[in-house]
């Protein structure tokens, strides 16, 4: 029997319990060994539950006793999930976590500490929920360089992007519902300004290039400002907005990162992934595209990843799993204004209509007008060819400098 | 440095040399270890090759040299594959293959004298090529149950099918064009009549379920009787015909497993699954739908497969990866003439319309009128409730017997 400790009885903490408890035979059957629950942490009281002798509030209960060898980190945030995990694996203890922030802003730190420690520090659950990836990521792609990595990390606002897309419904509205649904929560900026899948884009670069790639490196913009009217340009274009969080490495060795709404072609495997699920796009030079798809989030799902790492911890007590990237600096990533793509733009303007369109190609990169049913008057919208973000944004200034105002700029991704 | 050796040098073969060597300093630095090529196991002469030095028309070179620690049996077959893997295993040599005939045919064998001489055989190229699915099913699924696994194995039947689907293309002509392109083989009988998918969803139950289902258990049908009559009907019933591996396990613990022809929602995310495609739905309790997809098979997407499980077994040596499963036999298998869902039948009759329709209504479950465009006179399609195998026959030989000719029949199924 190996004991295992929880900290945290949250959504997921208590899915880590319920699966642990409810699959407890075949878990032992595969492991070789019964997994037990020691303790659970959590500020809160739970008279009622089933585990309530397991309840501790004290963080050294659990640090102090050897029995624990495997910790599951499913509070969230940084703090105090840091300076847990941190001393767990300095006591010996392997940690398992879904905390996206933690290892996104830590991530090289811990894994190094747990490394001269001789232990484990596994977060298959802190990308996709239950979709494997960081493990097919850096095992059963080891034999790959990675072009690129591209995904629909953040259910929430993939399922608002859908209603707008589905049922031309609002942003706001969509929000709304996502709120009641509970799949967003109230402060919903996480989500929708992009942070939570810059977190995971984060994750996902650090292990594919060996370097530890920070939150803040990534350029991150969220989807507040997408309209009905892209939405709709965006279908008479053959094509749907999506949030993407996407990184390629350029000829230079450094990385194009970042998270944005991109316009991609309805052919395109990301474009049918829909409502609350995730998906993401591994292209290999030997594998080619790899794509993986399922839940991104929700208690169920989410769990069983951590508890996959949980037992995979116990199978590997004292032997160290191959997850390993060191520590970055801002010099790996390519600055936002340096990067190139072709761009969806929309304007609105006054003047005459064909003073515009000369206007726009004069300014973008092979400008191509597209147009859709019931567009507003003095509105247009165009598609150019890849050009490099700081031009671009030249670009917009002269336009609004010459009475044309800009409405929106999408990237196009070709995934 | 640790040393491998390849056993075949076919178009798998010459692709994990190309792997391993083009990607030798990134191989080096994920497995802490440098990977040789020692020998290379072939019946013909590479006179040009830069590698001419490590051919061996020998196995006893391999065998009898202690320093190859790592084989890669990439020859196809069972015989003399199943003999070489053997020894090198009784040799306490790792062997990792892309060979599905041999696992499906041998594997829960290999296995256990892999673990009885703590070595390694590994297998994820042999199904879905470059996709992982071998170990994410071991490992990050390991904390669900496996409700069903669903998948489109093989590419060369997927890409005809999507050519008789979009192209409107006779079965006859996509074939032939599969083989102009070196999709399909001249004799292409494995493909079409379904053993290559049947082998593949044989050794993925096998995983999920832990006990060895042979592919004799396994009931296989092919697409050589889809005809562009029942695509067009497909179409407008809002679907598409794909060739689905498929296994579930029953209320009585017996599995339902089958590869055949089935008619499957648009919506449904292996519907999108084109060309030559694989795509591979796993339903677990917890994780609920997680699908992968990518290419099924290639020299590079498959060599890539097999170099990362060489890496693998590089970093365990004589430590057991967890693959493993029982040897089973017939009774885990429902018979499936027993096992029930609904289906799409088309049939062809002289007779009185409403007596058609009657007559089929009352002898299948809820049978619905589906219709086509053009549909040919005296044809009818009717897609119906779940109905056990065995009265769907009887009632199938009901009709022809009315004097109404059953012309096709298809498994519907919910993925």
């Amino acid at each position: 029997m190996v004991q295992a400790a929880v900290m945290g009885y949250g959504v997921v903490g208590s899915g880590v319990v319920e699966v642990l408890m409810e699959h407890k035979d075949s878990i032992a059957r595969r492991t070789k060994e019964e997994i037990g629950i020691k303790y659970i942490l959590d500020i809160r009281d739970f008279p009622d539950s089933p585990f309530r002798d397991k309840f501790t509030k004290s963080f050294e209960d659990i640090i102090n006793d050897d029995e624990v060898k495997v910790v599951a980190e499913v509070m969230g945030g940084v703090n105090p999930a840091y300076e847990f995990t941190k001393r767990c694996l300095e006591n010996g203890k392997s940690v398992v976590t879904s905390n996206k922030e933690l290892v996104a802003t830590k991530g090289a730190e811990l894994l190094k500490i747990a490394k001269e420690h001789n232990v484990n520090y596994l977060f298959e659950a802190s990308v996709g929920g239950g979709i494997p990836i960081i493990r097919p990521l850096s095992q059963c792609l080891a034999a790959n360089e990675v072009i690129e990595i591209a995904g629909i990390l953040n259910g929430t606002t993939n399922f608002i992007l859908t209603k707008m897309i589905r049922e031309n419904m609002s942003f706001d509205d969509a929000l709304a519902m996502a709120q009641k649904l509970g799949y967003a929560e109230r402060n919903p900026a996480a989500d929708v300004e992009g942070h939570d899948a810059g977190r995971k884009i984060s994750i996902l670069a650090s292990l594919a290039y060996g370097k530890h790639v920070y939150p803040q490196y990534v350029h991150t913009q969220g989807i507040t400002k997408i309209s009905l009217e892209d939405v709709s340009y965006a279908a008479s274009w053959g094509g749907v907005i999506k949030l993407i969080g996407q990184v390629k490495r350029l000829e230079d060795d450094t990385l194009d990162i970042t998270v944005e709404p991109m316009l991609i072609e309805k052919t395109s495997q990301l474009a049918g992934v829909d409502d609350v699920f995730n998906g993401i796009l591994v292209r290999g030079d030997s594998t080619g595209d790899v794509v993986f798809y399922g839940k991104g989030a929700g208690k169920l799902p989410t769990a069983s990843a951590v508890v996959a790492d949980i037992m995979d911890c116990v199978k590997h007590l004292k032997r160290r799993k191959y997850l390993d990237w060191a520590d970055g600096d801002e010099s790996i990533v390519k600055p936002y204004e340096q990067t190139e793509y072709p761009v969806y733009i929309r304007v609105e303007s006054a003047l005459d209509k064909k003073q515009v369109k000369q206007k726009v190609k004069e300014l973008f990169n092979n400008a191509h007008t597209i147009s859709r049913t019931d567009s507003a008057e003095n509105e247009y919208a165009f598609v150019t060819d890849s050009m490099v973000v700081a031009d671009q944004q030249k670009a917009a200034a002269a336009l609004e400098e010459s009475g044309i105002k800009v409405l929106s700029k999408i990237r196009i991704a070709d995934l």
